[in-house]
């Protein structure tokens, strides 16, 4: 999973039936460039500048109650940063 | 997803069945380079220069009515670009 | 999908047994660059310097009669370059 | 797979119902850059420093007995670093 | 597919039960950059020098005979390096 801090909220009225209700999220990977930022799918709440776990490909479809068409999904909200060698 | 802006249309005569009624849209990333540039599959509309969301990989196939060998589709038009830390 | 030129054909004889059948082609992404070449399977016929759409991963799958282990596929030949903006 | 090394640990305490159990750990890429770093879930008990096998996608799903929304395990602790050209 | 380079083994003693039986390979891309160096498995028998064929993702599941947590296998062993426009 990219571990990322939500940067915004991407809002979008024109979109696929299966895609309502999910809130979607700007994320910026921690450790990546942000030309990586992704938008992700958040039914947890997480909010700006929280740092996240995002998962991504088909596998988001484990994190929803329906398939949706989802490439990325915020399944959890980190503590605390982590340190490296702990 | 990838947040990207739709840059142009691809026209293919000679393809695959179960691709034939899908619009073939060229998608820049808005926070990656010009290599980055996709070709997404568009039921939705989406017109040049506008910015939309677009899932990717096995998870195009719910935004599918069929199965298709189609790795990208816009699956939003997004209302206004995103403002971070909003 | 990626927009892709085709630069040649790689033979293999010792493969798995569920690819024999398929043309082996060598990709050259039109946007990207020389080191994200990869190798995709044909069964449209493509040939040396067409510009081709390519599918990845699973996606694949939907292009094909029978499961096979290939992550990329050439699903359409493009009729000509996309202009951007239009 | 990546061949990487175990950097960190992860704690998420708001986090999916199905990731419950697993412990995640954050890890370096051994040939790739820092801003590669991934979190993997973990069922092996590996250790900080050690060098893992991480397998990422849906392809996780067959590391776990039940489904669960992540994208990154650790399939295997390597006994030593490999030595090229062995 | 990644067209890459057979560059060393990788041995790994405690790993997930379903890998068993798999030789796990250190492949470099001929293409593409050392740090996309990934670790393949193999049932052809590639030797180191060889060049070979990866498939990746969940595409690999239809190169072995069980389900197992792997995201990289040699499919093919290429007869010669291709030559570009043929």
């Amino acid at each position: 999973m990219i571990l990322g801090t939500v940067m915004g909220t991407v809002v979008s009225t024109r979109k696929m039936q299966n895609l309502v209700g999910y809130k979607l999220l700007l994320v910026e990977p921690v450790y990546g460039a942000r030309e990586d930022m992704i938008v992700a799918g958040d039914t947890i709440g997480a909010g700006i500048g929280e740092m996240v776990l995002v998962t991504t490909d088909e596998t988001t479809q484990h994190a929803i109650d329906r398939e949706a068409p989802i490439d990325a999904f915020i399944v959890g909200i980190v503590d605390s940063p982590p340190i490296l060698g702990k």
